[in-house]
């Protein structure tokens, strides 16, 4: 494990054969749709005859139901034995569903990936970037999206929609501070490969969102 | 994640204050008397008057009953995935058992650690030592034992003992060849620091080993 003053690795040599399937991953904070632009990117994907698997971490495996259980029942957990879980979760979402996936050419479409660990687990939870980057590179051999869209929504924004759809209990879980450093951590990372993200303005009507979303895929896709 | 072939990482400055607890792990493979051994040295401890907390991996926490749970339901489970969820049980072990105990004084004695991990994943499924060992380094903020107690069994002598005792299953999951690797993986470890390893003979009576065992904790608890 690097420490955080370390450069962090360069990006190993885990590559698709050409004309396989793409991945396409969904990040933000909590509460600014991601949800419904995965379920719109994958009937967009559809109505063009793509076979298109939906996903999301923690997994539905297994091993995810274990991981989401203890989260959620674990209001004590150590931070650092809530990182290795969902790296675990990672390694077999990545083993069983997404690399077989891709293999058989589909487009996976999945909601959550490596980034949320490292705003969630590395800074909203001080573990640090590097730290948590390398528990993703082991668990997923290296596996990167093609593309990975950053919903983007300002926290007031967030707030009045939450309260708008009376939910409240997802800002409780994610105050307005706490939001904004996950978001400002997911903008980071994506001005850190701007070629490989795409930073949506998720204040906006869910199809115009959907539109700026379906562009970049196909750009991946062709 | 360090490559294999990168050095690995100096022990950080992870050391109790004087006069705390000591911590004692058992290592070795299945079948050697590993918890005859914990039970003989805890009582031969306690006799002396210490506070002795006795323990094992994966735990007996919520998190490492789930480990557990998963590990005998999943024959199919991800090599990685397997070798995370050992780690993040280690972390919750770490900080909700063993440094607790630690700090109030007590000798701690762990049935399996750190090692048990660097031999089973990082050689027995062949994960890579580095690897395995700077999860754990992660998992445990670097904290080792103050002597870690490998017995030490030739397969031959152990398939005859578990054949005595009718222990088939326990020769069935970890048949003779494995059983010579992970044992060279032991006392690989042991020769690397072997100030701070014990190597006994486990094919000796039990009252023989933990005369040798408890003289090595004494000496370290004074």
């Amino acid at each position: 494990m690097p420490n955080d003053d370390e450069p962090t690795a360069a990006p190993p040599a885990h590559s698709r054969p050409p004309g396989r399937g793409q991945f396409i991953a969904f990040e933000g904070g909590d509460g600014v749709g991601k949800s419904t632009q995965v379920g719109l990117l994958a009937a967009h994907l559809r109505g063009r005859g793509r076979e298109v698997v939906v996903t999301r971490e923690p997994g539905d495996s297994r091993i995810g139901a274990e991981v989401r259980a203890i989260l959620l029942d674990g209001g004590e957990l150590d931070v650092r034995a809530e990182a290795l879980l969902f790296a675990a979760d990672r390694a077999d979402h990545v083993t069983s569903l997404v690399s077989p996936a891709l293999q058989r050419g589909a487009v996976v479409v999945t909601d959550r990936y490596v980034d949320s660990s490292i705003a969630y687990q590395g800074v909203g939870r001080g573990l640090g970037i590097d730290q948590v980057a390398a528990l993703s590179e082991f668990a997923t051999q290296g596996l990167r999206p093609d593309l990975t869209v950053v919903l983007d929504l300002e926290a007031s924004e967030r707030r009045r929609r939450m309260e708008n759809l009376g939910q409240f209990d997802r800002i409780e879980r994610e105050p307005d501070h706490v939001h904004e450093r996950i978001r400002q951590a997911f903008l980071d990372l994506a001005g850190r490969e701007p070629d490989r993200y795409l930073v949506v303005d998720a204040g906006r009507e869910a199809d115009q969102i959907a539109a700026e979303i379906a562009a970049a895929a196909e750009k991946v896709i062709e």
